[in-house]
């Protein structure tokens, strides 16, 4: 039996980081099975390192590793996460009455395609309780509106979970929540940032008369929809599309978008790096 | 020998238009082989329709059709244009320095896959004399800049033009340019519109760490990068992509969206209604 | 309150056929409000239109505009199918084991995008049955296997149906099967047809080492995985993507060929003509 | 000054490859500025491996780098191959009457964005001589024909080249051809392989009644249309595309399914591994 780690590092730019992190995980007795860099410029630029390796199960411990990778950072200045992957995120779901991205996401979820646990589902909407219980997950009702947008509730029900999906969560998390939670929070954005921000975007994009539609997954930060993009989906549309159209077509690129970047930050193969993302 | 024609036609939505026009076009002899048709809404909507049709050659000339549909024109208080395909529209082309959609332009002009005549290639670059006039294209070299766009002489030289298209023409051109030659120009804009107005929009893109760029083929209106939709081009990048990756990659956006845009337009396809087209 | 009707006829092409239709269709009242039409080839080609249009609610039985398309169709000598909008189709299911097709549709359904009335879910995998019946959707388990199809009680059950959607149903329908119910069964094929037919097109399709990725919604025939294809879905892979990774990214592409070709069909919007399709 | 160097490594998968290769280039002084990896399987599989690494100029030559390498092989039974990204690939075009895959190889090729020395076009269309020529580069006419490829005089014109384009070379080439050359070819083919194989597959395509069509470059073998997939471009169609406009469509996709393939292996980022690519 065998373990498998993944080591996200970044770092300065410099000689030799690959060579150390190789050898490390060597004497570990590790093989490497897959390994992606980026260096941000080849002068003076930022290095991202994403490694995947196993051991032989019981051979070394993710503390032993995460302390040989404590000295990695010291020497180089940069920062390393290290992740188990048998030990799965957990991950918390909000979402507000459109409820097609929440249903993609517990079907790939049930079907393993989606594999993390899903502590909690939290709606103001108590309409999705049945579809969320059915699963044997826990559904939480909280009757939030823009005038009360019931964060302390929130907060205290979202702190079992390592991040949280907001599946179209129609209402802005306050600064005061994102700094509280400090975790990742994922949302689904139903335009194709950086156009068509705010409410309506297909409205706003028919209105445009734009020929192409699209969804779009990003961190999110104190500022309405924006924060670093992890994934776009698009479609072409015509003239012939109207804004019922647009609202159903989107759904499927709102879905696509939304589950393909939950795979990938779920595998550790994002990292947020200013306004943007790195994703291996 | 067959003759064929295509009629454009709009008009406020009523009822018996397409039977007044299939009735017509059937009395003079044609035989309607495509027909589109849309309708902005259901109830008090704005209805445009395209037929292509043939006739004997020699049954019927353009003069009398014409005379025909203006009595449709009246009684429904609609527009209608007829086209004889046998006569090529005058495409005038202008480019700055980046030659890439002339160049595709040219080929695809040659090839017989863009069914116009070009009656001269107009640029403020001298550079591309050599690759215009070996196709037998007449090349007017105008030092136009910022500070003197030398619109005088260039509306001297577009007269001979039945539309233009702007191949990566780098210079805005004004209202009054654009009012005095007062046919459709066609414009590239090498961004994913409405976002990345302006200059270098792959930078801007770059800079927002977008998951998809895009390219955009549009009528120019006065407003810089505004002006009524006809195609857009849309490609994955991802973070490994930098400014000369979107370059690259945006120019063979460019060249998809321009070429389609035109391969409609110059078979009546694009209809411009408010800040929009239809483009059957 | 108005009706929405829609017509879909076919004949040799031949002149006056659409001042006909749009003629007879202005007597009884009708406003069209979408219409299209195709004609195999300008010479002595099939001809084939749909339009919609409506009617004051009242003013007109389907009986009597059957009537009326009658005399149409004997004198073009084509054919004329009148539907109701206001009637919805009965769509029959029928799926083995993998239900990512069946959730995707019975969303679609639940939420209005699928406007169909479903009458039952047939599988030979009985743990569907929960997921199905929580839409109030009768359920039928057939123990059907390659070697004993109970074809006999399949027939029994699919007859109170328009059409069925084999939504990844594994086992073929004979010849008989298909003779007796005579009606239109649409198939989802995870292979991009003509390419990949038979048992494990992934696996295939990973041996060959192809780029791109596809699934096929096609009209079932008497040959497997033959029959004129309605829709196609594709997407881009790499030698990374392994044979678990193109099922997962596959199950995406049926969902959207599927439902795409679903949509269509249901609106009236696909034609056979030979081993091929008209999807207006 | 810097200068550039790739290595792409492949041997059996074991520990410490990663270490030993990340080692070797931080002790010639090297800095790692990207790197892919892929194992074809975690147990026993194919490792491969493109290192790209920049070292000071003139501190170490590509003929110490392969000693240093030839090491590494021995000691892990694997292949090493260095290339200096100075020194431009020397590509070879054959090309028949359809031209438009040269004139986009040439254009690319001028503009900066294929960088390879093109030492020879060679043609069995006397006719795109000029267009060659007007670049620079040398033409050569061989009236090859399915009954006489001339491929003697073809062998001792190829013989100054690093691997061939075929940018729609429409005669097959021998066993022996093949063999004699001994070098990388690359072909496009115009149509969805492994669908579609052989002469007219646009005329295939058509009377499938596909919804989608795609172009193939893949490595030239001795078995036609077959060898080694690179990549693969695709567009959606409808039934009212005819074959003019399937071949008209495929031309673009001919061309960016040729030019990403040519991009990528002239950047060493293509490996052969028994039928398939990787494409890092």
């Amino acid at each position: 039996m065998t373990k498998t780690f993944v080591l996200l590092f970044s770092s300065a730019d410099q000689k030799g980081i690959v060579a150390r992190i190789a050898d490390l995980i060597l004497k570990e007795g590790g093989n490497i099975t897959a390994a992606d860099q980026y260096t941000t410029d080849p002068h003076n630029g930022q290095f991202f390192m994403r490694v995947e390796f196993t051991v032989e199960d019981g051979s070394i411990s993710r503390e032993k590793l995460e302390a040989d990778f404590a000295a990695v950072e010291r020497d180089f200045g940069g920062k390393a996460d290290i992740y188990d992957k048998a030990r799965l995120l957990r991950m918390g779901v909000c979402v507000s009455k459109p409820d097609h991205c929440l249903a993609d996401i517990l079907y790939l979820w049930r079907a393993g395609d989606l594999p993390v646990n899903i502590p909690f589902v939290i709606s103001n909407c108590e309409g999705h309780r049945k579809s969320v219980e059915q699963y044997g997950i826990p559904f939480h009702y909280i009757p939030a509106t823009k005038e009360d947008r019931h964060e302390e509730r929130l907060l205290s029900l979202v702190k079992d979970s390592d991040f949280l999906a907001l599946a179209r969560y129609m209402l802005v998390l306050s600064e005061d929540f994102l700094r509280k939670y400090a975790k990742d929070i994922i949302n689904i954005h139903h335009g194709f940032l950086p156009s068509f921000k705010g409410a309506d975007p297909y409205r706003q994009a028919l209105s445009e008369g734009v020929k192409v539609i699209g969804a779009t997954a990003h961190f999110a930060t104190g500022k309405l929809d924006e924060g670093p993009i992890i994934s776009q989906a698009v479609e072409h549309v015509s003239h012939t599309d109207g804004l019922a159209d647009l609202v159903r077509k989107g759904k499927n690129l709102e879905k696509r978008a939304l589950s393909q970047a939950l795979a990938k930050y779920i595998d550790y193969r994002v990292i947020k790096h200013a306004n943007k993302t790195i994703v291996f």
